[in-house]
């Protein structure tokens, strides 16, 4: 029951979040989000896709998203999402020095999302390394707490997508809760196992909650209780993976942070620069919010006793 | 760690829910309600308040809730709130057998609500014990995690109202959340304090969460953790306290529903009928609904194994 003294926060929001809106999101918008997050203090940012335009149309200005980072100190900590060699190939050529892997634990929502099985995934990933190794990779491994067309995931579905990557050498791991089906009991379960079996292999476990079910911030809990400390969450919770049916937002980085400052926990992000984008990002676009907190639940936190 | 292996729900909805909606309810409606929540199987059900109808419009049907009521197994599981002697003695003049008596541990959120101390809540109190013994009487602390005028609570101020209480022999008390202020780590503190403390007083302890900030369920899972195994919630996430500026809904019952069904914990309700009361109910009122969990959501869990 040790909790972590600091997290650090990997933001999704211009990943996870811009991928599930429909009508087009000006570049600029989606830039200065960018610089807003790391001025916010992101550990990391999620900053685009180099997927295909026909299937993600609105991650096709990915190149000039990296363009606008190019010889910035902020580029060291800006993550491109490649679903394949040929993204990876993208990423690198656009200046991209980190790039996140996405396979599915379960073979149905992978053979869904890239049409490939998880070892023909691994394969790419395998491809991706030998052409690629200036690239550092975060593998995220969808559906790891369950798949919308098959139910349960298990864990040595799990162990087949990360046992090959820890061979390549790819030591940064996300366990993605792709469709929020996740509980506390289902975290320690998964999460528990892998990190106690894997303790040797220096893994930096993180996860990544959607609040779908309303346990996002009760699996955070479960997680920092088992020691883990790298969370992945989206501004004003946008998000959700227009692959998986019945998926919803990303847990929130505003509920993150109220959740972290009531525990006590460190994270290094300013709530109130995260509260404003998220305000004038949803005012901008007319995108949904969905967090709990704001400005005005916020404020009401025992600030009356300032008065 | 060890999770209870069942708990009891008391539904709050005909009570904390309606007593914050504004437009006039049908008392059909919450008679029907009340009928319903009993049929899914609550253990309790808070049905009404017995309070001025100046000070809250919405419950002035109490009287008729009751006597809807008369002769019915499900009278012995109802509750009527009562703010002081004056609705003790209306409780029972409509043949009500259970009370809640609310006294805040905050002086300045009680003073607010019924314009008395704490001190001179306990008198009330004690004047309802002495003159109806035949009441069984739940007490609930508001603002035991906090308030909304002074902020931060203290146990000491806890304890101000909790041991007289038990001394007059009430040992069904309630912890409540009024405006959504507590975390995991206040639960741990308050709540597993107190239970220590006193865990040779016999008290039936129940927590009463909003969702306010978005941690009810990790709250809820804290609270399980502790061994407490008595919850309030609203169907729908109904509700509110009129008196408590920023308060928002109860943990919805539904969303209690799911989170125990995911930790294998027993709680005896049909989520079905909650789900169809929370829709017909909000169809019926134009009320919003505060839950993550309807039949859509459900029904996504794991069910397209079944197809």
């Amino acid at each position: 029951m040790a909790w972590p003294k600091r997290v650090r926060i990997t933001e999704v929001g211009p990943r996870d979040g811009f991928q599930s809106i429909e009508p087009w999101i000006d570049t600029g918008l989606k830039i200065s989000s960018v610089r807003r997050l790391f001025d916010a203090g992101a550990d990391a940012v999620e900053v685009c896709s180099f997927v295909s335009p026909r299937a993600i149309p609105q991650m096709r200005d990915a190149p000039e998203i990296a363009a606008a980072l190019a010889g910035t100190e902020e580029l060291e900590r800006a993550v491109a999402l490649v679903p394949n060699r040929k993204g990876a190939e993208l990423a690198a050529g656009a200046g991209m020095k980190n790039i996140a892997v996405v396979i599915s634990a379960s073979a149905d929502h992978n053979m869904s999302n890239v049409r490939k099985t998880p070892g023909q995934s691994l394969e790419e990933l395998r491809g991706i390394r030998s052409w690629h190794p200036e690239l550092n990779v975060k593998l995220d491994i969808a559906t790891a707490f369950g798949c919308p067309f098959k139910g349960a995931v298990s864990l040595d579905e799990i162990r087949f997508v990360l046992e090959p990557a820890l061979e390549m050498g790819i030591d940064d791991i996300c366990l993605c809760d792709t469709i929020g089906v996740a509980s506390p009991a289902l975290v320690r379960e998964v999460v528990g196992s892998l990190m106690e079996r894997y303790s040797e292999s220096g893994i930096d476990w993180a996860v990544h909650f959607h609040n779908t079910r309303g346990l996002a911030a009760a699996n955070t809990v479960a997680a920092l209780e088992l020691g883990l400390d790298r969370f992945e969450t989206a501004f004003a919770g946008l998000g959700g993976c227009p692959f998986a049916p019945g998926a919803s937002g990303n847990m929130a980085t505003e509920d993150l942070i109220y959740l972290l400052d009531e525990l006590g926990i460190g994270h290094g992000l300013n709530l109130d620069k995260i509260l404003e984008l998220s305000e004038s990002f949803v005012a901008a676009t007319g995108c949904c919010r969905d967090s709990k907190i704001d400005r005005v639940t916020r404020n009401k936190v025992f600030k009356q006793e300032e008065k």
